[in-house]
Order: structure tokens, then C-alpha cells, then sequence
């Protein structure tokens, strides 16, 4: 097991899912005097190639990201199928999904995490890297996201 | 109305309401290689002066704070009478409660959210500054907290 955990703790990114991102995003950039950003879609499933606990899924959303300084603040509306975000939704309304965390090697941190009993959620992958969503809710009381860009 | 908004679109903070702050804490340290910080109480009713939906409460509750780059990640444990805290975990179990910014003149900002139909939910005081938390839950998916520390 590797033992040098996370590598990092400077959370690099606040998710939240909600039911219309395009009100959200609305509503955030009236609150904060920010432009509305574009909203766009997840990529489709031969590019992201998601898997949800342990089965490929179609699952898509669609996401609206503001900068906040060192934190990106992430709008997730999900497209139904089964995926984290929807079940994050059904379960517990609109709210703050996950922090993110960018990290360097993925399997190693997601072995460092299994030590610890904290299995992988969600992983699937965008143009330049990958992202995998941990089942951390009853561990740490939200999902970690690990955000891994490719050189 | 103040039409400079927030002032502020700096996340400062991310608060997680948790069950057992003293178990929370621990896993987190784990995780994240840090040590476990000390757990501290909020100051009684007579220094916070705590207002919940209009009313004076006897709320407190334990405290632990994790420095995560810009972003302090706060952990909540409620300890009963009637809070914002309190609130969240009934409803919706442990999670991420809110999401805080640094503010100047928190009457000038509460009163421009009002105009967005944002209203406070809980206000109280803390040695050296006070802090508010809004009611915008339906309007953003999260709790704002404004945290303004006194000259």
C-alpha cells in the first residue's frame, strides 16, 4: 500500500448537483456579479467511458463552472441513468456532491484510500484525463473527487 | 440596495455537519496525512449571541478546522436546541452544510441578497468578529456563510 495517502490537500474544486443548471448558474452569477457561464455536456459514453459500481453506465450530465480563486465551483445536472450524481439527487436533494482533489497517479491514491476502507464511487474519463468519485459519504461525510490530468 | 453583491467570490470555507466531530476529525487527519486538530466549542449563548429564524437560541456546537489551501474545511457536530447545524442533519444527514466568504459590512450584503429573496437563517457572534448564514438552500443548493471579522 502506498502510504504517502493523497498527495495533496488543497481542494481544487466544490461540486454541487441541481436540478436546472441553467437557473442555477442564473442565480450564482446574479449572487456573485459573475458572467453566466456556457453550459456544457458531459462527454458521451464511448469518450468517457463511466463506470458506476463497477458497471459501465451512459450516464451524462450537464456542468456550469465558476471560478473562485484556488476553487472552482461546479454546477452538475444529471441526465438520469445511474451515476453518483443521480443518486446523490434522490437521495439527498440539491447540494454540495463532492470536493475535488487533483492528484498524480490514481491507482496509487485509490489503493491508499481502499486501506482505509473508502471504495471508488464513479470513474470515467474527459478530453486530457480522468476523474474518480469515492464512496466516502459514511467515511468523511462527502464524496472525494480525484482529478487526474494526463501529460 | 448595495449593488456590489457579496464583494467577494474568494471561497474561504467549506463547513461539513457531522455526527461525531471526534471520529470525523480523525478519518480526515488519516486521510489527508494531517494531524488531528484540537476540537473546540462555540462560545456560549451570552458571547454568540446566536439568532436562529429570528429567534435567540441556545445552540452550540463542536468544532474542528483542517487548513486546506485557501479553503479551511470545517467539521460541525450540533449539539441540540434549534440551528441551522441541527437543521441540516436532521433533514439530510451529515454532508456539506456551507459554503463561506469573507465580507465587508455583512448588513450592506444581507440586505442585497434579501433583494434576491436570500434571507439570514442564523447570525451570531465569535471573539473578534460574527458570522451570518443565509437561507439559500432552494435558491443555490447550499448554505452562504458570511464571515466578517472586526476591525
Amino acid at each position: 500500500m502506498d502510504t504517502k495517502g493523497l498527495g495533496t490537500n488543497m481542494i481544487c474544486q466544490v461540486g454541487l448537483v441541481v436540478r436546472d443548471v441553467e437557473a442555477s448558474a442564473k442565480m450564482y452569477s446574479q449572487v456573485f456579479g459573475m458572467p453566466k457561464p456556457d453550459v456544457r455536456i458531459t462527454d458521451e459514453a464511448s469518450i468517457a467511458r463511466t463506470m458506476y459500481r463497477g458497471k459501465p453506465t451512459s450516464a451524462r450530465a450537464k456542468l456550469a463552472f465558476f471560478d473562485m480563486g484556488q476553487v472552482t465551483l461546479e454546477l452538475i445536472e444529471p441526465l438520469g441513468a445511474p451515476s453518483t450524481w443521480q443518486e446523490f439527487l434522490d437521495e439527498k436533494g440539491e447540494g454540495v456532491h463532492h470536493i475535488a482533489f487533483r492528484v498524480k497517479g490514481t491507482d496509487e491514491v485509490v489503493a491508499f484510500l481502499s486501506g482505509k476502507g473508502i471504495e471508488v464511487a464513479q470513474q470515467g474519463h474527459y478530453t486530457g484525463g480522468m476523474y474518480t468519485y469515492l464512496d466516502s459519504g459514511s467515511a468523511l461525510g462527502v464524496v472525494l473527487e480525484l482529478l487526474e490530468d494526463f501529460a
